[in-house]
């Protein structure tokens, strides 16, 4: 049996230039893998997890707990990204065999050779969410179906291995039920989640790499505006271009995120907190730092108009942005009524300039402007520089704006399981 | 002492928030810090090479021969970027103290935390050189001062660390000199150098890395046409861009590479070796797949005009360009002559569109197109997927033309030692 499972492989092996799938492999070793649930000492496990059918094999997950759990930190001396949990999860892809077995076991570096896809052509792309803890002890994830599409879709882009989001969610779930001592108590923290997937075939020469590691690591997060929210100061960007037609700003790639970074460090220089990408010679929002962007308008018949960009190819489909979008669009429907939020509301994805935004403003029809993400959840404007001078976006005394509040309330209420819904997910 | 230097690092650290610079680090130092040489074994060696004045200390470079060094496989068996020598170089870069002690030690993994900023925001970039051995053993480089300074200006872009070009390039020599058994004796075969920078810091958060690390890899490589020249037939690419204006298309980063893949693989699915890049709603021509594109065109008056696109920011500077510009230049000005090369010679960088390229074709005015970089030095073409139909190129017997033959052999005459030239660097 072993030996026949390893001629097999070099068979694959050897065959490397032609597009062996990895349902090629399964059919070719369907009549002599036994796929009765092995025992978790059986030997034949990982070879049946590397060799099932090519797909991420939740049950197969091999559990490995800290020996040498670690003391979470008070919550109060947290910072984003800094802190991360006992365990991570990691599965491993190979072209000629697919998804290997899923292992759950402590944090701990990645030995990866110098020589990895990662390291020079930039194979990497990553997702965010958050596990909330509800009063009650209960631990959900807010959409995690979303990202896992997502996830697929960025994969797809840089030609790496796709997956079935469910295992991974799945596990997922176990890997944040082991660590959820980790998610402090205090209202408005969380637990973030890092899913994440890089090429790690050691080989230079650019091409789709043959061997992949997906990869989730939690880190326990304080809430955005610890003392209440506290509108940003945006600088309009047109020197740099975050995305072009045709290009990955769609997509959740880290090569969005190195190439942005210039911006984001001309915008502080010029005593701004982030940078508005403003797109093409009419100079079109895009997005706000790494959040999609929101517009209020006011219209002549007493109606509000709340404005995103279309996803026309150089838009990030954020999770928040679809939620915010569907809860605007059921409440302008009148199939829910959303508490405090008064204006008759119209909702448009289309294309919105910034001259538009600086004609609304001087005739005092800015309702509001807002990012929204996962981290921030909804990230209220006060000021736009825009080509030497600024303009000045009204908020309310607690730093937000008509729209933005009530929609903030209730996103949050359904993450944190104030309110129930089917986007929140138990873990 | 130490108490003293590990106070001034715990004030630093403190102070995270401020723009601390390598060099405010160094003043802050420079009183207590002692600059006279220490011997190998002084324990002030690594505080010295951290904090010395935050650059580069070529001289204190510890080197850790491998115990275990390999037999170097036989050369006719190298695949591209698959074989890697004995020894690597690296060397730390962090915010508060600037670069660390260069080391030459056994290629090995690096253990990277999984929330290091080159899994997650593809704060990447590398350069691509190569290191002949003439036949009477001497080992040289070609140009590298061109690739110090190139990956000087990628680091700029992504809000990485800046180094001195001159202390790399003397230890990569080191580095050469102890793996140079490793660069083959048969003619065409050469050591392809990788230098690479990647962002280490262990958070996520998107913002410049505050660690990183330099290091450089070996690779021998045999020639890219063993079989002699193989004109390639490319696909022209308009359902994808590469770079935008303000965009990164100007840098080595690796964020570049990722995104070109799909390209690539579309144009494979068609049938094509390689893609071309058409920018914009004219096509213009701007790369041939990762390498630089020239095209020659016949002129009324028995001219032939060599075109390339310019430096508009779009274009990767690339060091083949550069030279194969310089060569020919100096030729058509009367003060190089190029054997064999008996064109009447302009030399254009200039915009160049598809429907030019086609125009020539038809009119047979099309005289040859051609990629150069550093791998293939030359890549001619002979075949471009357009709009659904095939343009054909010319191309001699030997699968080259008329310019980019002599082009060809002096550039390599140069790069292999035959032709004494001061673009070709002793290690």
């Amino acid at each position: 049996m072993a030996s026949s499972l390893r001629s097999v492989r070099l068979t694959l092996s050897q065959c490397k230039s032609l597009p062996i799938t990895s349902s090629h492999a399964s059919n070719l070793l369907r009549s002599t893998t036994p796929r009765l649930s092995p025992s978790p000492q059986d030997p034949f496990k990982r070879e049946l997890a590397t060799l099932h059918d090519g797909q991420i094999q939740a049950s197969l997950v091999e559990v490995t707990p800290s020996k040498d759990p670690k003391t979470p930190p008070p919550p109060s001396t947290l910072v984003f990204g800094h802190t991360f949990t006992d365990h991570m999860l990691s599965i491993p892809w190979r072209a000629d065999s697919g998804w290997g077995t899923p292992k759950i076991q402590p944090y701990a570096p990645l030995p990866l050779s110098p020589s990895a896809t990662v390291f020079h052509y930039a194979h990497c792309l990553f997702e965010g969410l958050k596990a909330y803890r509800e009063p009650s002890g209960k631990v959900t994830l807010f959409r995690p179906d979303m990202n896992m599409k997502r996830m697929n879709t960025s994969a797809e882009r840089v030609a790496m291995p796709t997956f079935n989001g469910d295992a991974v969610i799945e596990l997922m779930k176990q890997l944040i039920r082991l660590d959820k001592h980790w998610i402090p108590e205090e209202p408005g923290y969380s637990l973030y989640i890092r899913p994440t997937m890089i090429g790690t075939q050691p080989a230079l020469g650019i091409a789709p790499p043959k061997e992949a590691l997906l990869f989730v690591i939690c880190s326990p997060v304080g809430p955005y505006y610890p003392q209440g929210f506290k509108p940003v100061a945006l600088y309009g960007t047109t020197e740099y271009t975050r995305a072009s037609h045709g290009g990955i700003g769609a997509y959740k790639l880290g090569a969005n995120y190195a190439a942005g970074v210039a911006a984001q460090k001309a915008a502080a220089l010029q005593g701004y907190v982030q940078n508005l990408w403003l797109h093409g010679p009419q100079h079109h929002i895009t997005e706000v730092g790494t959040m999609n962007a929101f517009v209020a308008f006011k219209r002549d018949n007493g109606v509000t108009e709340l404005v995103t960009p279309p996803l026309d190819g150089i838009i990030l489909p954020g999770v928040t942005r679809d939620s915010v979008l569907a809860l605007a669009r059921d409440h302008a429907a009148g199939v829910l009524k959303i508490p405090e939020l008064t204006d008759k509301l119209v909702v448009s994805e289309r294309p919105v300039t910034m001259i538009e935004v600086k004609a609304a403003a001087q005739l005092g029809e800015l309702v509001e402007f807002f990012g929204v993400g996962t981290a921030a959840v909804v990230s209220p404007v006060d000021r736009i520089g825009y080509l030497g001078e600024d303009l000045h976006i009204p908020t309310g005394p607690d730093g937000m704006g008509p729209l933005s509040r009530p929609l903030w309330k209730y996103l949050t209420g359904i993450q944190t399981g104030a309110i129930v819904h089917p986007w929140s997910v138990d873990v």
